[in-house]
């Protein structure tokens, strides 16, 4: 097993210090090398869905990859959902993914299957180790194709990680950040004016380049708006307030009714997120000119600095904006009411890990006024991403709050994460806004123009008969939990997890 | 949405009669078509790898397939280890793949990705809808291929699903078992002695097949056995005990040491589950011959019995067994003790779904003299399929009781299977064997060659840091729970589950 011993001892030379792990017997030789890594934390998770949302969350604050450890076919396919997510954050992340030995595949076992084919559309690196001399050349083209561009996948036969093959391992190369291409800031900088929108996006929005992009909208009159589902924000003083592009595509449509430019840094051009009969997918008028300030995904922060120089747009005044109150009712909770609990209370730096859909539409507006913090939302759409995101957010950073806010359907995805936040004692929070059903379906419907839900629609959307107990869950995977029905006291349970370590559940019974 | 009720007017035509869903936003039509199709009973789960799991079992049982309805390529994904079980079991199983509309995919929304690369490896018969007209030929196509090699998936765009254009249903084709290839009977015949191995499989090992092997086995003195992971097995009379061929590779090759002829009975060529340094993966000598009576994955009552005939294999005289006594001890449980409370429960006519890998080893050969019985096994290796498998055999056989013996491991998968069955009120016994860790990984590390696990690796098989408390987390589902820690108590608490109606959950404290 030199050759397992060879892989990690490159991956910590790169940098690697964390591995999400479901292993089975075609990984046993890595599980067992671990012990000659001591710089990679193993990471145990229930579910290999819990592994890539972790390594998500914890590439996405570390800006650096984990590895996750996925058994061939099917502990790859449980883990695919959130690797769409981290696929569509372009978040580093490196999957070894373990395969039957080479001359096994052939006869086809019960655990074969097309690994590749599974794994193509959510990798934007992918390539399997045919015999032990290029483990290690591909191990570095992963971990630098993951920093690069996102999921990389590197499917290791189980008789390469088992040779005792010395292997010589690959010169390290210089990383260094791809300079912006800045052909476009000279046009973009005549284009911006009042009927301009500045669309931000990537992996991770600064504080620097939201402060830069502000700047430019306030000298210029643009529209900044950051994308629907951004990887990563963070917020901190007066740009804290810039504002998402509305989820719902009439919302976004009518936001941007009046634009004729669209300058993309770092994000997508704004598209519905489901077709709507009768309905537009592109959410700007037809006509409007599109000009790309940065690929989708990169880092943005240097072309916006550089455009805010060129336009001279000045610091923006600290604005004063007061922190919401705590709530002080008995009354039951809404969206409004969870929305300024949160905001009343984050502590500072903390990290936001929002799959609060319907419930939480509040939440991140609200938050603008907290002390500063991270804000990092649900990407690709696949549900079942909150838990396993704070899960790796909490291990990237032991030293601050994670706070998951979490719809009670996403949370039923991969609730097991629940049990790896206790087996690590990691500070997260999480939040879970029990209103009994699939909220965002019934509006879907409404939307997609179904106006009465049939009986069988009612009954599909329904999260009540029975009831679930998030606090028997929670308790059942070692996390300690409490139910609350009303502002008061859930601004109370928020302050007890925040000034105790180790994690916490509160179930929010949302009206 | 004329197009979703004339599909699913179509698939209750067919034969269609439940379906499995987790849906979302692009397959709102088709939930609200579901009230239109009363024959088919819609079915919520939790999660995607509960509904393929359910429509696995249900397949098996029914022996027709279920719906399942998809949400795009990460609801695909989240439900494709379980489809990987279905799809080695040859289960007839209609995937419903919702995908974006057809004008909105070269967008790229978030949600998007490569559905048909993700489905190919699990699927059988794999087609995207593209305009209303094919829909209703192309499920019947689905339908058809579902019946005959198992697993098909529908991927079917929203617009599709909503267009209101009148479609005409094919013709009904008419059904026919295919007739078995005769072709090798003879030479079967006549090669089958003392040193032939007739290795059994398939969708179903029905009661008429296993007696008919046996049978042969007692004429020709040939080693009878069933594949190690088989479908489906009925198990009543002499032949309930037929054994199945060993798990562990250096066992099963030792049983086949002998062995010169090799007659496959829809079974495939016995191969190690894994490989291991050093040792063989072909189970069989070399130089044994190869004779297939019929395809893998094929129904073999047929040509079993006509080989019985051939072979003039007299009726085998019924064997006196008696059924183990009910254990009387207040001792701890352990995998002999947990056998026998098992066999000496078991209900008549009962369906057992075994995901107990290493702590159940026992059970199947001591339930060989309980009342009759079908007995399901993880056909894939894909972990996670035994709650799922449990819930929808529940639905196919609402008369029947069901036994899930499940490994604590395995059961954390898919736990939230259990809300299906509170909801639906099934009649499943979940029986968790607890011992506090992924016990079949120790025992792999050993047979690769690591004899002494290190630290990452015992943390990584571990489950007891913190001790998960299945009895609360079932609760929290709405399942009744109690914990068992003697023979005396799980033999009482069985009875009581089988007594009762609904679900209940026995969480086995294994030493």
């Amino acid at each position: 097993m030199k050759a397992a011993q060879s892989f990690l001892a490159l991956a910590s030379r790169e940098g690697i210090r964390a591995c999400f792990a479901n292993p089975g017997t075609s990984e046993m030789h890595l599980v067992a090398a671990l012990d000659s890594a001591p710089a990679i934390r193993p990471v145990l998770c229930l579910f290999e869905g819990v592994a890539t949302g972790a390594a998500d969350g914890y590439g996405r604050m570390a800006q650096a990859p984990a590895l996750t450890l996925l058994h061939l076919g099917p502990g790859l396919s449980n883990g695919l959902a959130n690797l769409h997510n981290a696929y569509r954050a372009k978040t580093p992340i490196v999957s070894l993914v373990g395969e039957h030995a080479t001359y096994h595949r052939a006869n086809n076992p019960p655990l074969s299957s097309d690994i590749a084919s599974i794994a193509r559309p959510v990798s934007s690196w992918l390539k399997t180790v045919e015999v032990p001399n290029q483990l290690l050349d591909l191990a570095l083209e992963a971990i630098q194709a993951a920093r690069k561009t996102g999921p990389a996948a590197l499917i290791l036969p189980a008789d390469v990680a088992w040779s005792d093959e010395e292997l010589t391992p690959p010169t390290p190369r210089e990383r260094r950040e791809e300079p912006f291409d800045a052909t476009h800031l000279e046009e973009a900088a005549r284009l911006l004016g009042p009927r301009t929108l500045l669309l931000l996006g990537g992996r991770f929005l600064s504080a620097v380049a939201c402060s830069a992009a502000q700047r430019i909208g306030a000298k210029t009159g643009a529209l900044v708006l950051i994308e629907t589902f951004p990887a990563r924000v963070r917020r901190e003083g007066p740009a804290a307030a810039l504002r998402r592009l509305p989820y719902l595509s009439e919302m976004a449509a009518s936001a941007l009714a009046n634009i004729d430019t669209i300058v993309l840094a770092g994000a997508a051009y704004p598209v519905a997120f489901f077709a709507l009969p009768g309905r537009p997918t592109k959410l700007a008028p037809e006509h409007a000119r599109v000009l790309d300030l940065a690929a989708p995904g990169s880092t943005i922060e240097g072309a916006l600095n550089t455009l805010a120089s060129v336009l001279q747009a000045p610091e923006t005044e600290p604005s004063i904006v007061d922190r919401p109150a705590r709530p002080e009712n008995g009354g039951a909770i809404d969206p409004a009411s969870l929305a300024q609990s949160i905001a009343a209370t984050m502590p500072e730096n903390a990290i936001v890990c929002d799959e609060s859909n319907t419930a939480g539409l509040f939440c991140y507006d609200a938050a603008a006024a907290a002390p500063p913090h991270d804000w990092l939302t649900l990407t690709g759409g696949a549900i079942g991403q909150g838990l396993p995101l704070a899960t790796g957010a909490a291990v990237a950073c032991p030293d601050r709050r994670v706070l998951a806010l979490e719809a009670d359907g996403s949370a039923l995805y991969t609730i097991q994460a629940l049990w790896t936040q206790a087996r690590e004692g990691l500070n997260v929070t999480n939040v879970i806004l029990n209103n009994g059903a699939y909220a965002i379906l019934r509006l879907e419907m409404m939307r997609a123009g179904v106006n009465e839900l049939s009986e069988a629609a009612n009954a599909l959307f329904d999260l009540k008969r029975p009831a679930i107990d998030f606090c028997a869950i929670a308790r059942g995977f070692g996390v300690p939990a409490e139910r609350v029905e009303t502002p008061t006291k859930l601004v109370a349970a928020l302050e007890r997890s925040y000034a105790a370590s180790g994690p916490a559940l509160i179930e929010v019974m949302i009206r």
